[in-house]
């Protein structure tokens, strides 16, 4: 008997996508039945409406799989998307009516105030506002790749200490920016300090994510946030530096000790995908360096390296993650993992499946909290 | 008769040396007589002495002149140095007391009481320090390559509008740390978040240069700068994103415009080496960036950009400059040229310098004013 | 008055095009009069149509000039083309039937029996060609970029010696092309050992350019070449690995002697894009090198470096220039400047230009030759 | 019972020698023991001497463990040396007059005419050789980096059709020249031509690994070789573009059929380290490219792309491989467990290495046949 869990992946010949098939194949939970695509690929095997652009090569149960368009019927309850965002929100809006669960990396559902914007380390609770989602499916987001990391460094802080005001620089890969992205005319040895509207979801993003549910609302974390978002000539690997105030006076030693602790629901869990430590410390002056640390925990980890004290704000510090992992298909991927396990699908996934259950269940995580609702699976 | 003044080049072989040779060459104020390294070097002829990695080939009057040791009596009256730090400080001092005047952009002697650490644009009146100084002869120096376009941006809006903290991120090129410098396994594809004490040279070298002259001492300014440096893998150009609070309220148009309009002295005199605009506005979302924008003015000018409110402090911005021309060899000879022009090498600086008129004349600019001793050459 | 012949830059948005710009900006023959590019551009501003990619700022007599569009009626003589190579067959042609001289820089027509593809210091002679040409006006062509400086290394060997087989190894950088061209997900920190079309441009491009008159027709040089080319993370200058063998046995020294000796038409005219030396002979063991040397002679030489024995053939070399300089746009120039040196363009040319000379005077170049031709001006 | 053998690495805080930790740790036949350095190291803790540069953490065990001088007596039977060629030739030689069997990535020895030269998919029965070493035990060395994936791909065509001549081009990875090797400023988007002495080792190398074995001797290849390198701006990977011509004729399909089918001793004893593929062959034009297909086989495979006819020569490709894994720590690894499955260090390696057993069997190899003495561990 099959245990696993049928998903498609829409997008799934772009960058994103790409990762979503190497993320997915040989997962416990799920298994790629579906993929889509634009009307381009559509009705092509997937080798060949694909330009793959991964280290390993093509799955070989991928290679052959006729590619769907976003106008097929799909038969997968729960579908990762990875569209790009000047078709994401129609589309996946469509399938949250149809019923289905889309898990989306994209950015043009996450701000909005019924759908969850999630880190499950940080606000697994947030995944209840889908029982008041207007659709029969949902829909469930993670982060921009940026806002990911600081989200997930400041989490520890803003819960002991209360965090105050955030001056973040990013130095950004180019995998981020899909493909063919960035022109290598305009990055190879230089600096480009500007990406068209990430500033923004680094600032707003954080504030939901850090925030609080309250009558079934998500009231926005009370800090502010700066960031001046910077291309770099790297492939993999976002880097930001950091400078925070926070609430409450705290030693670095407290910082430190707060910080290399964290765990949340997905170490709780063991959740396939969860790093051992959500956060890692580095003790390195020069560290961490994404060539050198982008794969620690299987990409999954934000590392921090050089905390030490600011002089204009409180404290200053270095993190990194993978922007494409961490950043991306792997942050669905723990978010629909998260899902699994807290019983949104069912108590059989494989099998029982169904709109209402999912939102039962999604409301019981608002009025029972997490800990009753974790499947055994 | 030759109205050029010799001067000498000490770490004639290194990078600062390389630059200070092609910027000295056909120079109308000062002519290049000796070069001057390690034991090393010593005694050889220049072109079998030095790896040279300028892109242009090394001029003909210097490829056959003999390099002259440390330990060589020098006949020039300046000295332009680019000798590395760890030799830096004793010998720099040596030809200071021997009479001779040592244009450095070493880090040894920047923060010392007596000696100006000069930005002719900003500060030149500094210049009277040397009046106080223990030697014949005196010691001149310039910043760090990142400070200098941090002080540049920042000094018209201290002036204006008064600086009260700074937050700044440097992503710098692999050109600053000299050769061999950075091994290309660290940097290719890589950021390493960490230069050794180049922060903490950001964060004082600012608030000297900005200080202001009192009883012939400078009163530092009372901002506080925050640094976090990083080196990318660019060859050539600083880039550094920038927040700043002021004392007094400002507009956004009203900081572009004293920006935009700022001038100095070596303006004013049109001095050789001058950048018809010290700061170089630009209007373009992405810009400025290394690999465009770096010789703009010759590589003298520091470019400004995305200047727009910060939400943390008042107001941010994106710097960028020529790290080994603006920001090293360039700025030294700004200086010299300024010196030049002041009259502090004597009315005929080719064959009557000495060095009690040097001193005679550096207390002057402290009293009579700067205005007042402008040499006409 | 004004003697400079108006021109058109066609395709005048896209790289090569801002490099006729760049280039032609303060010609002593030639000012650029009209700017054309594709539909979407035209009817605009240049500054508004163009993603200006150069280092130096948009020329200010350019920036306000209005683009035409390709259907637009041309009122300049001459017209460069730096069109891409879907469009460039049938509009080259059409300017051509229209009467105006065609310099183009696209592949479209080069292999054309009747079009002349010349590089001037080798081959002026096949200026010749356009006496034939079925339009009343002329096409024009120069070689592909990686072709450009296997035919001039080789152009004084195979006149001395004979060339009789030739392998070559390109390592090409990205800004051949064009924009955005390579993807930087696929080049930063990488080779991609394939470019469509090249090695078959330079395998016949090099014989047919090496080929001679005869009774109006190029008979192909008849040695063979195998090329493999790559592209890798350089910005400017392609790389090549040479090894050939000769007809006549040759010594290393008469080798060196030829190819520093050699000197072309524009050598002898002194044509303002001339390099002194069109090739460029260099001693040390690990030049010439991309990033050092690209901008030797202004972009316009082939510098050549590691000339030795090849174990398989007679001899092997290391050769580079500046792809989109002497490769591309200066190339296409340089053709220009020699035909308006060559009186192709009337005795004086700014007013007196008619097709009827053009074609007689092309036509006298075969049976008076060419130095009995050249205008004086 | 532990059956593991105990094994030294000496030049273990190089880039080979920490190549060679990653790659013996949890190794099924050795175990790192001691660790060797220079002097600088010695006494330290591993993890101070240090300076690790692999993206994995160093292994625990091997953090604390003390390195010891060139000058220590080691207790290991089998050292894996990664010492610089400035000290390899005599500490190699003593380690060996001492009765260690030193598995050598370095090129002191490798031309010496009883030391074996050894890529056991090619020339395992060279290994003989140590027979008549000179010392009581034994130097086996490995090939260049860029010679091990020339010779691998010539090595099929060569035994069934005789290879006549090559001509090969490299284009080699900064990671291939040490620690910190290549400067970023030579090599940052820049090309350098030259690379000591790696033409003359590729010519001469590939002629003894492919040369027959005659009354105890190697007679070299009779092929030549003809060999251009070049360091590029690529971390990881060798690419090579290869021509040859063949003494029997072949058809492409030939071609690709020998080395699709190509395997030898490693593959049929599934030696730990062996690829299942010593060459893989690609299909799609632009590949194999080192970013994407370096970690192909964890790194031990020979990539094989573009095989098509030559213009010169009769036939050109393409091939790519690890440099630091196939071309040097995993080419020792792999010769390493070669000997110990071909018995060499005896029936019980952990237990009854002796010297006299080993040049026994040794000589035993060139007698016998390998396929006897194959041990079945």
């Amino acid at each position: 008997m099959n245990s696993k869990m049928r998903v498609a992946i829409l997008g799934a010949t772009g960058t994103v996508g790409q990762k979503f098939i190497t993320l997915l194949t040989d997962h416990p939970y799920f298994e790629v039945a579906e993929l889509v695509a634009s009307e381009r690929s559509a009705g092509k095997r997937y080798v060949d409406a694909c330009a793959w652009k991964q280290n390993t090569p093509i799955p070989g149960y991928i290679a052959d799989m006729q590619v769907k368009s976003l106008e097929d019927t799909l038969d997968s309850p729960v579908l990762f998307s990875g569209l790009d965002s000047s078709v994401a929100g129609a589309a996946e809006e469509r399938y949250a009516r149809l019923g289905h669960v889309v898990i989306s990396n994209s950015k043009n559902h996450r701000m909005e105030e019924d759908v969850p914007l999630v880190i499950p380390e940080i606000n697994p609770d947030h995944l209840s506002l889908i029982a008041g989602q207007k659709w029969d499916g949902a829909i469930i987001t993670n982060s921009n790749c940026s806002t990911m990391f600081l989200a997930m460094a400041l989490a520890p802080l803003h819960e002991t200490f209360g965090v105050e005001a955030v001056q973040v620089t990013t130095m950004q890969a180019i995998s981020g920016a899909g493909y063919p992205g960035v022109a290598s005319y305009d990055i190879l040895g230089n600096i480009i300090p500007y990406i068209g509207g990430e500033e923004e979801k680094m600032e707003i993003e954080s504030q939901k994510i850090l925030g609080t549910l309250a009558d079934g609302k998500v009231v926005d974390a009370d800090f502010v946030v700066s960031a001046q978002c910077n291309r770099v000539p790297v492939v993999d690997g976002h880097t930001e530096t950091v400078s925070f105030s926070l609430k409450k006076k705290a030693s670095l030693e407290e910082l430190r000790s707060v910080m290399a602790g964290f765990r949340g629901l997905p170490q709780e869990l063991k959740l396939p995908s969860a790093p051992d430590h959500p956060i890692l410390m580095m003790d390195d002056a020069d560290r961490p360096q994404p060539s050198r640390d982008v794969w620690l925990e299987k990409g999954m980890a934000t590392v921090v390296g050089r905390l030490r004290p600011c002089n204009v704000l409180d404290y200053r510090m270095v993190i990194m993650g993978h922007n494409t992992v961490r950043g991306a298909a792997g942050a669905a991927v723990l978010n629909a993992e998260t899902m699994f396990r807290l019983g949104l699908f069912g108590d059989n996934p494989a099998e029982d499946y169904n709109t209402e259950e999912l939102k039962r269940r999604a409301y019981a995580l608002s009025t029972d909290g997490m800990r009753d609702v974790v499947c055994s699976k």
